[in-house]
């Protein structure tokens, strides 16, 4: 049994007494931390590089503009409405701090709908089953058929563990005709649970089941292989219930930015971060110049490789750190198509297809069903995939989407209006998705970073082990802005680590 | 491969030349029969002896009144805004015309969460793990890891098929690595997928993971029992992606009840159908007295446990079918709390908590997520356990829904507000959950009313496939439409079967 969860209050005790903090990056750590120090009587600003909060809680949508660092600025053009979420677009049921500030915002929430058995897995040019988009619940169904039929034959020749009694194999026989669909002879044949050639209805219309794929099929076209993985469902991270905020991702950062909006300076670049005797000084470009800006303390919420390039006197240790720690290349593609030819062709309503080629996964809306028009996201991809997708220019990324996705959807020729791309790792003040750590760089690495440089804090989702997840920067922020007005409130001279 | 879906289209050609069908029952079958023989040019009369149209397609909220058998009538008392489907709670994915006719009507709907990985199972007074509640995802997952370790254990020791190569089993084994979350050695061990024990978060907090449960001592509890198998994903219908009504699923019927309206005639309760020599004779009996109405054909959409207590001319064949089809028992509760106890403390956001008790099973609200108040359906049951608690007064089923409820959900006795329950086969105008055939029943008795009996035809769930679902209503009122209106168009005197 889980533990009782703890409680969302964070009734810290004390006065900031108007301390100065100043906060690099306004993202959704760098908020959070802002509008808990004002609850607690600091004074902070907020130093964002861009014309936008948020950070990678953002949600594409006509007028958004991105830079990439090798590229002009661009500028999404899409239906009003429409939108995809660039960065995160899921949230974990069991994230409550996600969820209390949803709550405590007021911004509202929906199901993100991860799990569909009604998507595709997609085998480009591998095996039997090549090129061919076959429901997700067809090959869900014929595997755990046939590994259910292996295991109770296996147990029926006596193969059980010797621990367990002769009844005990019964049951588990029992169980495993009951969870692979299999006969009264435990062998594996056509069910309904794998979908219908025709649907059932009434009259004299009972359905036609089809026959399963052969199992020998199903594995050599790759389908038992990583690409298709349960892990859309299995992680812990992924399982049902999933949510997402109405309207964008980003209804959470503008939430949140209504808080703090005093204190956001908006366009200012950080150039240098310097460690006096007491205090900060921060050296910022703006539009109208350099600036310096000096504050008590400082909470930098930079992400790792933008950090790497930002001038400082950081300790050799932190400096170190800061080089090290890994961040993910990936990108996705939002397509607008003026047909939701998933739902109204294929019966697609939200969920993932996931295919062995660069697209890796299409994901389709989980909002507006039964609308109109809909954007998905063509394709979202990692590493090596990612690197060599994000290396191409924005025609080129959405003529490949294009040409990959119409092997699954052929309807794309005829419906499609237009996409936005963002390769986060080339986007200017991100250069990476998330922190990723090697079990080396968690323990040398990590915990360098845990403790504050001098009056410097350092925060967001990598300084948890919540990474690529809003909680990790609402969990960040938290016990940053804990440890900071610790040591404020108890007039302590020395750094303690970020709990 | 699906073949692609059949159009909604329901383009008939010809004109009903205002020829009066007599519509009996105004649920989702009835009133879509007037609806589309409206659009084709006949006059319907539809005769509902509630007050209300809908019938089993039922929300309940405050204001809602029920009549059982042997009870006296009952008002509903919940919170403004809160509701729950006392009939169809889900809509599957594929179920095209219900999807269609909530476009069609301008019904939003949104995701039904049906499956919620953690949410509990509880198996009472059974094994080593009575009486505890467990997150589905510690029970999915540690199965999962035994049985994969189980089978990859058995093609280790050349249990596999002979038609398959070793490189075969090779992949095999690896996927059973990957789909049950075994180690390098093939063993099961703890994972984060079934959770934590305490969650990761920010800085020195990587969370803790418990051990998994004993193989021995799931099986023994029960959890491999068929009270808890997986029918609550792996059916068909089942699958995510599923849908409900935003507002409660009797917008569906309220949006259909405003097309067809004016030939709605409300607390007329048919009494006796009668085939003419032409055209037929239907006496119904309302506030003001016995009323006989003649029209050229009728439809009717009676439940055939309502219908066979009507005096009638029918054919003995069709008689006999209207006696012989079978009803399934069934209940719910709704109780209101006044906290959603189980978002805030327990992270259960829509889903299905399974037990083995009469309870069967609860059901979280899929709407309202992060509200104040809450309707949960604390029983859904069948069969037997249906009977035995449809049989208590409604104060005795709150108080056998709160008794077993709060042996998992101990927070009810602090949050309860009130109930309201009901039991179909004991409502009037019911009289069961929906039509349940054996394989004999089928063959004999379905294939009957399938054929108008002379000018009288019949519709509904129960003279599909999809029997229960909302989807039978809409796909028989259109084959009954079909076939009526052929009739009436060709002319024929003969009485061609509803396709």
């Amino acid at each position: 049994m889980l533990k009782p969860a703890p409680a969302h209050a964070f009734n810290l005790e004390g006065d900031g007494k108007g301390k100065h903090i100043i906060i690099l990056g306004a993202g959704l750590a760098g908020m959070t931390c802002a509008y808990e120090l004002n609850k607690l009587g600091y004074q902070c600003t907020i130093l964002e590089a861009r014309h936008r909060t948020g950070g990678r809680c953002w949600s594409i949508r006509n007028g958004a503009t991105n830079q990439e660092i090798d590229k002009p600025a661009v500028i999404a053009k899409f239906d009003d409405g429409l939108y995809f979420n660039a960065g995160p677009s899921r949230i974990p049921h069991h994230h409550e701090l996600t969820l209390h500030y949803c709550k405590e915002l007021g911004v509202p929430i929906q199901v993100y709908n991860n799990v569909n058995e009604g998507a595709y897995y997609f085998a480009e040019g591998k095996g039997p089953l090549s090129n061919k988009k076959i429901r997700v619940r067809e090959i869900h169904n014929d595997i755990r058929g046939y590994m259910t039929e292996m295991l109770a034959k296996s147990i029926d020749h006596g193969g059980l563990d010797s621990a367990m009694t002769k009844e005990d194999g019964e049951k588990i026989i029992a169980y495993l005709q009951a969870e692979g669909g299999l006969d009264i002879d435990k062998l594996y044949k056509a069910s309904a649970r794998r979908g219908y050639t025709e649907s059932p209805g009434a009259g004299d219309r009972p359905g036609k089941i089809a026959e399963p794929h052969k199992l020998a099929d199903i594995l050599h076209s790759g389908l038992m292989d990583p690409d298709f993985y349960n892990v859309a469902e299995y992680t812990y991270e992924l399982q049902m219930t999933m949510f997402q905020a109405v309207g964008g991702m980003d209804q959470i950062a503008r939430a949140l930015e209504k808080k703090v909006a005093p204190s956001v300076k908006m366009g200012a670049e950080v150039t240098s971060i310097n460690n006096l005797a007491e205090g900060v000084k921060i050296t910022y470009k703006d539009a109208t110049g350099v600036h310096e800006l000096s504050g008590d303390m400082c909470i930098c919420t930079l992400p790792l490789p933008v950090l790497s390039n930002v001038n400082n006197n950081f300790s050799g240790d932190v400096s170190r750190a800061i080089d090290y720690i890994s961040y993910i290349q990936t990108g996705k593609i939002g397509l607008q198509f003026k047909r939701r030819f998933w739902e109204e062709d294929e019966h697609i309503y939200g969920g993932i297809t996931h295919t062995n080629n660069d697209l890796t996964q299409i994901f389709y809306p989980s909002y507006d069903y039964l609308g109109k028009k809909g954007i998905l996201i063509g394709y979202y991809n990692f590493n090596e995939k990612a690197q060599k997708i994000g290396a191409l220019g924005y025609a080129d990324r959405e003529k490949f989407a294009l040409e990959k996705g119409r092997l699954i959807h052929p309807q794309y020729d005829k419906e499609f209006e237009g996409s936005f791309s963002v390769s986060w790792h080339k986007t200017k003040y991100n250069l990476g998705g998330w922190a990723v750590y090697s079990t080396e760089t968690r323990k040398t690495q990590y915990p360098v970073l845990l403790k504050p440089d001098k009056h410097v804090y350092f925060a967001g989702e990598h300084l948890t082990y919540l990474n690529a997840w809003m909680a990790g920067a609402f969990e960040s922020a938290r016990s940053t802005v804990a440890a900071l007005h610790a040591r404020v409130t108890e007039g302590r001279a020395s750094y303690p680590a970020v709990k």
